[in-house]
């Protein structure tokens, strides 16, 4: 069947001629479409069963950018890439990903389990609300889907051909482009707050050793295809309730640098750190206390991250036995070399969180964490921090001894 | 037409049918057809109008591994990645490639430039030929063919079409296995000279330092797409006159880490430095000389890469004039940043250089530098300084200053 745009009303006929659907909806008289509005850049309808109370998420790509309209053209084939990454990521990681229930490459769609009892994490971090287990969570769907997906786990050839597939020129153009490039100089798709002091937006732009820093990660985003990403793992994309969580949107998924992924989560952690000083559902004491549970968060997740992705590797080079790894001493020589990529991945974290935050504050697209403070000048404020902490990361990220010297960069810089 | 393995037979009412060749070869009566026996894994031919003397190469892969028989199947599409890659390198560098005068995908053939009245490198140096005009040719093709298909110059869409064109698995996985693996540890496909000492081997095979900086190297190997590789880029993959060089063979061509290439010509050129110290075609003052110029001629690659490199960067930013490096004192952050990515390079070099003289010592594949040297002794005298460069080499590859410091070593091993 060739592509159709569907609607609100052409949903339901197409859900009643797939077979799991069938399956899944015993009467579909009884179903309610409602579109929800949360898609940036495709149509997101929820089809609820109003007498079993059962229902699913819909998600279509179109050909263009949604919320900008058919003037801003992008392959609805970044579906493919979508689909692709949730089967894959649902393998390795199948408690923190939602079900999918059917999917058609034709028609650009997924239709996949209904998490509406959770929320969008970023809003709830916004609304100062604590997550207990979001670290053990988040840490292992990154250690899973991460080594899994690298050579350090496939073979050679699964890998090669997991590479080829997932190649996503037109969404890494948009990375390339708007997390390592325009931000960091005179361009038209920038965005400044009024109040924002030319010489913080400097700092970004005309300091050497930042620019050099950013042409080295983007140089590094573009070259390293260790490990199938989520792509865009901000805290925009999680969905979180008090005991799940869940990680969805991989639409820009491809073979990457593992650090891009990590230093996603972390980069925006902070970003909520230095914006809960001011402007918030919480404040006094209690801002100080959320403050401190976000960097607590952002050490856990570090170490949490960093030792299931070395019991993984640890455990498959013993079932593997290959003996590469077998001489006198080799046990302490394979720990080390382990331990030498973790402080390397460790290094990539931290240049690539760095400039997620810093493409949040000048670039075109925002996070509402600070963007939807209305004082422009203690948004200004704000953003001036994270400028401080980014510029100083990713300039000095080789030389962090470890995640509690980087969190105690951001305490010196907002106590 | 469907795949025939030619014969020298079958191979002249292959050509006549093919107009490229009818326009070549004015009277196929003329015609002498000779299989020329230098070919590892394939069939080649030569093709000669004895009137004219004109003459083609005619180089046709089989299924297999030619050398080893049909026991030992190889896809005949490696000659897909051959002839991208003879088209791509005689795109961005027409001196230092053969002409290309026919080619079929579904044969599995390539019809070129017969390249007579040059030799193949590797003999003549075996010899004691010094080529004065060997590292200008050589740095110009590898500054060519590497900056010319990387992120550095193409675009990215051009770029991520090319990584995907060339995602080379079985090829690759040779190289894995022969260059990365097996000679490190104990393995049946592992060949050692009767002579040389257990401790020789074990310093390659036993020692955690060296264990460690090989598996970074292996994993580099596989992670790094930066630039189309000729991929097997040794001195016998070179052919050579007083005047010309040219590049043939690339079969494992694949987007990898650039200092592979470099690498190869550097670290077979050690090779044959530590092997002319003993018999050899030359011997006494003269072996002094000519691995004098061996050395210089290393020296000379490197510099000479290195500023063809950074000239053509500098010469591509200026003519893209981007705005990223647009601001007070861009121009010398621009060279900083060019000088710490070739500083990389050369680490990468010289890494990779140590793993290509290793595996030559104790893997399946030898070099005739010194695997024709009857004397089991003297052999194994000098694979015993070829593994003392090559693990002090890897070990050490991120503290060399220059390419200097590195003859210097050479010369301390084998003055």
């Amino acid at each position: 069947m060739s592509y159709q745009q569907l609607t609100a009303q052409s949903v339901l006929s197409y859900l009643q001629q797939q077979p799991e659907m069938t399956e899944f909806f015993t009467d579909f008289n009884q179903l309610e479409v409602r579109e929800i509005g949360d898609g940036n850049l495709n149509f997101v309808y929820r089809i609820k069963d109003l007498s079993s109370n059962k229902s699913v998420i819909l998600k279509q790509a179109v050909p263009y950018v949604r919320c900008i309209g058919e003037s801003y053209p992008l392959s609805r084939h970044r579906m493919d890439f979508e689909i692709a990454a949730l089967l894959n990521a649902k393998h390795h990681c199948p408690e923190h990903v939602p079900e999918i229930y059917h999917y058609s490459k034709d028609q650009s769609l997924v239709v996949m389990q209904d998490l509406g009892e959770l929320a969008i994490l970023r809003g709830e971090i916004i609304k100062g609300k604590v997550f207990p287990l979001f670290a053990e969570h988040i840490s292992s769907y990154m250690a899973n889907t991460l080594f899994r997906s690298s050579d350090l786990f496939l073979s050679s050839e699964d890998k090669k051909a997991q590479v080829k597939q997932f190649v996503n020129v037109s969404l890494c153009k948009l990375t390339e482009d708007f997390v390592f490039t325009n931000a960091y100089m005179d361009h038209e798709t920038n965005e400044y707050n009024t109040a924002l002091a030319q010489s913080a937006i400097d700092r970004v732009q005309k300091d050497p050793a930042v620019k050099i820093a950013v042409a080295q990660m983007r140089y590094k985003f573009m070259n390293n295809a260790q490990a199938l990403l989520h792509g865009d793992l901000h805290i925009g994309s999680i969905m979180a309730g008090p005991e799940h969580t869940y990680v969805i949107d991989p639409e820009f998924a491809f073979y990457g640098p593992m650090g891009f992924d990590v230093g996603a989560v972390i980069g925006n952690l902070y970003m909520s750190y230095f914006s809960h000083a001011y402007e918030s559902a919480i404040s006094g004491e209690q801002s100080v206390a959320y403050r401190q549970w976000l960097l607590e968060t952002i050490q856990a997740i570090w170490h949490s991250f960093a030792s299931k992705f070395k019991t993984q590797w640890l455990a498959h080079e013993a079932q593997k036995q290959d003996g590469y790894w077998r001489f006198a001493g080799a046990e302490q020589a394979l720990s080390q070399y382990i331990d030498g990529f973790i402080n390397e991945l460790f290094a990539d974290t931290i240049g690539f969180a760095a400039c997620k935050m810093m493409r949040r504050v000048l670039g075109l697209a925002k996070v509402a964490d600070f963007a939807d403070i209305p004082d422009l000048e203690q948004r200004a404020a704000i953003e001036t921090n994270i400028i401080e902490h980014a510029t100083q990361m990713i300039v000095n990220r080789h030389n962090y001894d470890s995640i509690e010297q980087l969190n105690l960069q951001a305490t010196r810089i907002l106590p």
